[in-house]
């Protein structure tokens, strides 16, 4: 192997100089404003960076009233995208969320959509329009890097635009950062040798959960209210269980994914990631899958699946029936997801839904088949890829197994088509669950924990689920860990020792004070467009 | 290897005993009427078995007429259903296409759906309400066989319904019959050891096409006008072109294809295949696939793709833009097929359509890589399963060179992978052709020749690029050979060696006289829909 022409640290210091030198001085904060606090949360707006109409526009709308917004004129686009351009350097300096600044071109786009909506006035607007959306690390926006923390990519900046970048900017939207990941992006620690870790805004001891935890941890500060991240085991939805926002996993074929980094070998087939939405509301996350939908964004990626979005009228919540799951059947939730779970199942049955005691059936044996799946390229490309550099494996991810120098050798074609028949299978027995109780959704936990503390998150059993069965599934925050989550026996840890195990990390509410809870809603695989209406109408009743 | 109970030629003597022991005695016809009979497509209507009202009712409608017949009351659902039992029982005596038979069972509940109808006048009926729809042998009906053809499968009868079978109930279908296949149903000739070779009606020195050769011949003899067929290389279209009938390939996932017999390893992935159907009428098609569509299939079937049937109202044929694909490049037509095409294309230009000619990318490439999915499984399991009788290899199976007692080492997972993205490319690559000259479909033929001579037929670049590259395309019978097609220069033929070799069976009209010209239809991937709606309005110009 060729000696590489500097060390690995050398690579890195220089590249989170690059990255740093795109925050302007005048948006730098002092270190003592978060110096040794644990909670980060309320920093932006009182840091004395945002002018107060910037604390407005980030603070207090989601992305639908600012797109109205922007259209009707009340604000520009270079406010908007500037208020959030500020916000998202606030944040990065608070915990770590960013690998790729754009903002200087972002904003002078902005000012180019602001000067063609001026000199057209009354013109149609795209559906997102002047919207900053920030993206994980992974999408290609030309002129960028997209290392996905690994060493070895720095400093090859991508030549062409991810088919989803392509898609947005027709959309009429601002790019303007993009945001940490494993090294691997196979764990739920947003740590690389390159960037270093990201923290979690609501608790900075704790994880900000992966694979797309930058982006969980900007849009937890509202650095970004609306982001795009990927998801083959919960890469989306584990950083929205640790930093309590909506993030949505969509089917394959519904968003595109086509043309980022890939750290599996091209063509393989089985379990694929896929693109969604992370957001501060739930009708954002609708209105970017519409918007998405309702520009063919198959002619933007042929592995996109051509049907139209439908405008389903929303259900009434008395017309839902729910499936509420206390556990999984492998992993014993933590008191403050357990009560997460009541308390929601709770408001659902007053509020007039049916709402019906589900068990799930083989979980432990799916995810031993979506491992299977995630082991198919063998444990040594990645290896490679990393040890180019020299960089050493972060701790999380030496923690999975899943990356070491070891030649495993591949199942055979034959094993490899056993293994879709027996997915097959698994998914014609969970339809056949969500026809035999007419479910229009699962409520369930999104993980058995709040945020952990760093490099322990080891279960993925409650959102790699629905991966192997290729089901949507969207993360709803609900609450904060509270001081009735008191700890309890572990005995009530009753799936074995991995489960105690897990189990024993909740050492009671003053240790996970603050961060949030959420849920998970699963909807019946394909039916993407009505899990967001369910969730547009359970989000209603949950805020209640 | 234990000794099977009996010899094959006895398995196979009695099995088609016990299938011609199912056509009553006053539906035989004596031999001499067809014997040495070139053509016998007019026996049916001049043989006496059929009265004046049952060569009516299978003559002279389509199945859109006669259901609506049925649902009106102008016909019983028994005289229908008696009229072609009747029917495919003479197209049986003459060109051996049927393999299973329930005339009894289907007559039987024919009566029912008419006791039902009494029982309850004006109630809502089922979409295909009475229609007698025969199935390629592959589908399972409780009770009947599923051999397709291999010996060793006979007198196993099926115990559970195929998807697409229970669907058809629902919907009011009556099914009767099963039809006949190649042995493997991997080649154009349906000929097997169980039940012997299925004829062409138009020439019975002719092939009636494979896989769903049975299906082909009976449908050209009207002994049904709407069946069932599957196609993983063309074997929908292979024996439409053949007999001369509407013959459709939807898209993976469109129609039901679980629970059949399958010949490919379960699990597979890649190349699949799908069911679709065999008509008379471009309309019929469109009503097959509407009410299929329309009964929520994936409901059967968990393979199925959840979209709606949009009720796209048809583009009228001067906003079309049809591509015009005179040969593949691999394979170039016969006299008669190119005179197909030309008049088609001329047809079309003078009713207003936008004509552009098309040059396919890379057709040799992507059947290479076609043949590469099919080999996955190796030529031994196949030949274990026939063997396992003791009856030999026929002819056209020999040929295809995919089935032998030779252990071929299977493809890596990584050379696997790799076909999987050339294959992402190649759709990629077509989706682009589409989409840069606005196509709605391509006009291509179906195959380079007309029905040859038995056990010759080798090219499926015409259909199978379509498998590979999984487009819906269907098959319009526009012609006959005529006078006019005479043979020409074997150095037309300007793609190699094998193309000449294709071309020299075409010796001019008189040995294909009477025989269907075609062309094929082939719409975007994903728009099964929009393409059914083209071939009606191409069909109606081309009917002109």
């Amino acid at each position: 192997m060729a000696q590489p022409a500097a060390s690995w640290q050398a690579i890195s210091h220089a590249k989170r100089l690059a990255r740093d030198s795109k925050i302007p001085t005048a948006w730098r904060i002092p270190r003592d404003l978060y110096h040794e606090k644990r909670c980060v949360v309320g920093i932006p707006e009182t840091c004395g960076v945002l002018t107060p109409d910037e604390v407005d526009i980030t603070s207090n709308h989601d992305a639908t009233e600012l797109i109205e917004g922007m259209k009707s004129g009340l604000w520009t686009c270079e406010q908007v995208v500037t208020a959030f351009c500020k916000r998202a350097a606030i944040a990065q300096q608070l915990v770590n969320c960013l690998t790729e600044i754009c903002f200087e071109e972002a904003i002078e786009r902005a000012r180019h959509l602001d000067q063609q909506r001026q000199s057209n006035p009354g013109g149609p607007l795209p559906p997102l329009f002047g919207m900053p959306i920030s993206l994980k690390d992974s999408f290609f926006i030309p002129g960028l890097d997209a290392t996905t923390g690994i060493v070895s990519l720095a400093n090859q900046p991508s030549s062409e635009h991810s088919a989803l970048v392509l898609l947005l900017l027709k959309l009429g939207a601002v790019l303007y950062c993009k945001t940490n990941v494993p090294q691997t992006m196979m764990t739920a620690d947003s740590d690389n040798n390159l960037f270093g870790r990201t923290l979690n805004p609501h608790d900075v001891t704790k994880t900000a959960g992966g694979s797309t935890g930058g982006e969980g941890a900007l849009i937890a500060l509202r650095g970004s209210i609306l982001g795009v991240g990927t998801d083959i085991a919960g890469s989306i939805r584990i950083p929205s269980v640790s930093c309590g926002i909506y993030g949505f996993r969509p089917g394959v074929g519904v968003v595109p994914y086509k043309g980022q980094r890939e750290i599996a070998m091209p063509g393989i087939e089985g379990v694929k990631p896929v693109s969604g939405p992370m957001a501060t509301s739930a009708r954002d996350i609708h209105r970017f899958l519409e918007a998405v939908r309702n520009a063919e964004p198959w002619g933007f990626d042929s592995g996109v699946h051509k049907f139209s979005w439908m405008n389903l009228d929303p259900k009434p919540v008395e017309h839902l029936t729910i499936g509420i799951v206390e556990d999984d059947g492998t992993h014993t939730p933590h008191p403050p997801v357990r009560r997460g779970i009541k308390v929601a199942a709770e408001k659902l049955r007053a509020a007039g839904a049916k709402v019906v005691p589900i068990q799930l059936p083989e979980v432990d044996r799916h995810i031993g088949e979506l491992y299977k799946f995630f082991k198919i390229g063998g444990p040594e490309p990645l290896f490679s890829m990393i040890k180019a550099s020299g960089e050493p494996l972060v701790n999380s991810v030496q923690m999975t197994g899943l990356v070491k120098d070891e030649y495993v050798e591949p199942p055979t074609v034959q094993d490899y088509f056993a293994m879709f028949d027996r997915r097959d299978a698994a998914i014609q027995q969970y339809q056949d669950l969500f026809q035999e109780h007419e479910l229009d959704a699962l409520l369930m936990p999104g993980a058995p924990h709040t945020a952990p503390p760093f490099d322990i998150w080891s279960c993925i059993s409650y959102t790699g689920l629905w991966n192997y069965l290729d089901s949507p599934a969207c993360i709803i925050p609900v609450d904060r860990v509270r001081d009735v989550d008191v700890q309890d026996e572990i005995e009530n840890a009753k799936y074995g020792l991995e489960d105690k195990r897990v189990y024993s990390a909740y050492t009671g509410p003053e240790h996970y004070q603050g961060l949030p809870v959420t849920v998970q809603l699963v909807g019946n695989r394909q039916e993407d467009e009505a899990l967001v209406r369910v969730v547009e109408v359970v989000d209603a009743v949950l805020r209640r």
